[in-house]
């Protein structure tokens, strides 16, 4: 596995290798299993697997946890080593943003709910690295989690929007056995707090069982979601929704694709996840 | 010379010429000598010459001239194929900026000053486009006139700042042999506005000189300066200004690479025009 930190060595690479066809996985390190099986179906997928480390201090808001985010740089690489990562692409952080960078990428409408509300520079920052990354890389595809669900949704619109020249892949959320989604933020958890977690996910199921059973009121579902998210957990939820899988309107009536999104706090510590379901067709 | 309207029809031309070494020059149509010069330049370096012509309503305010920006498409089709241009790209609206179209690319500090402030959103509106464009055409290589100054600048600004993998090609102003820069919207002049339209060209002329000469004091500078293009013409000043030809930063004292900026109103038409100049080394 080749390791590159500057981009003029990547930009190099990346001209001696026009012809491969390139599967890339962004990451911010600290990686867990669902990176890895980003990293499997790109590898399936794609002649030459590209993953990224970069903490990108842009998406991060001035109270969030950027200085102390998890950056376990020798087991990221040797894991990425051993799951058959050609390339493994580490930029600095002053050579990918000079003192003269002043660019920036939005994608306004799909940006301001949920966690756009939450936090207001978040998606601008994750559009504009993701933008550097796939002019760089220039992959046939990349892979994204479904765990940042309105994450994803939004770089698919940029990568629309800006004729990018790659196709964005969805690949779904891993979950440990009793139901957390896989985070680089769940190291951040308290044994005590881990339990609380489960909250989240489980209000999460809930909601899909609910609507599955072709109960339609989505106000009486999200009460029935809250209670459980919150029974017995200190956990303070910022959304519990069920909104338009395609552009997170949120719904009153189940119809269509959905998707359940949900953040909550646990202390300092945010989650998301959200789960998506159909509406049971009429018998 | 082929001509595609299609963004797939496009992309798909764009794969099968993989290895070629492009040359793009994005335009608005309304093809003058200016724009000639570009090609011939691309001509010159390149083995396949693309143009657009694309009318972008991004980069106009509410109310500027979009509606009736020239389209004299059949001259300038006639025109790019005796000039040797291999591909004329013309994008359809609808498809460029389809319903769903929120994205937006912004260069936050060069766009703030000058056309900026007199056209709020026009930059934003200019580096969308071209984004789009750079992304689609994939050139080695985009030929810019100096006439739009500031976009030059804000464009290199942007291929910097976003990894964009081409080369930025400024392009000596063409000039009528009375001074007057080329432009598409001299047609709007009428003959005694085409006189008085000489107001802008002579006063940056005569700024240059004066700073040849080894004159300092900006303020001075500017006042002949704007003596000469209000004399005897109904010209409007909107700004004259001797800049730091790097950053646009406004001087107080000549020195190093300068840009002078002029931009001025005749009735409803606005003009703008820029000359380069180094100080003189102190003798």
């Amino acid at each position: 596995m080749r390791i590159i930190r500057s981009i003029r060595g990547l930009q190099g690479w990346r001209r001696k290798h026009e012809n491969q066809i390139i599967g890339f996985v962004p990451t911010m390190g600290a990686l867990h299993e669902g990176h890895f099986s980003l990293i499997r179906q790109a590898r399936k997928h794609c002649s030459t697997v590209i993953v990224s480390i970069f903490v990108n201090p842009l998406q991060f808001g001035p109270s969030e946890d950027f200085s102390k985010y998890p950056r376990p740089v020798k087991s990221d690489q040797q894991w990425c080593r051993e799951s058959g990562v050609d390339l493994l692409f580490c930029p600095l952080s002053e050579e990918f943003y000079p003192q003269d960078f002043q660019s920036a990428v939005s994608v306004n409408r799909l940006s301001q709910r949920w966690e756009g509300e939450a936090r207001p520079t978040h998606f601008d920052g994750v559009t504009t690295v993701v933008t550097k990354l796939l002019n760089l890389v220039r992959p046939s595809q990349a892979y994204f989690g479904q765990k940042d669900y309105q994450q994803l949704l939004v770089i698919k619109q940029l990568v629309q929007d800006l004729n990018i020249d790659t196709k964005i892949v969805r690949c779904s959320t891993i979950r440990e056995s009793d139901g957390l989604a896989l985070s680089s933020r769940n190291r951040y958890l308290s044994e005590n707090q881990r339990r609380q977690a489960l909250g989240l996910s489980a209000a999460l199921r809930h909601g899909v069982q609910l609507i599955k059973l072709g109960k339609q009121g989505v106000r009486g579902i999200q009460r029935e979601m809250k209670k459980i998210a919150t029974k017995s957990t200190g956990m303070d939820i910022e959304y519990l929704t069920i909104c338009d899988a395609n552009n997170l309107e949120p719904l009153t009536l189940a119809k269509g694709n959905m998707v359940l999104l949900g953040a909550a706090r646990l202390g300092d510590i945010r989650l998301i996840d959200n789960m998506l379901v159909k509406a049971p067709k009429k018998s």
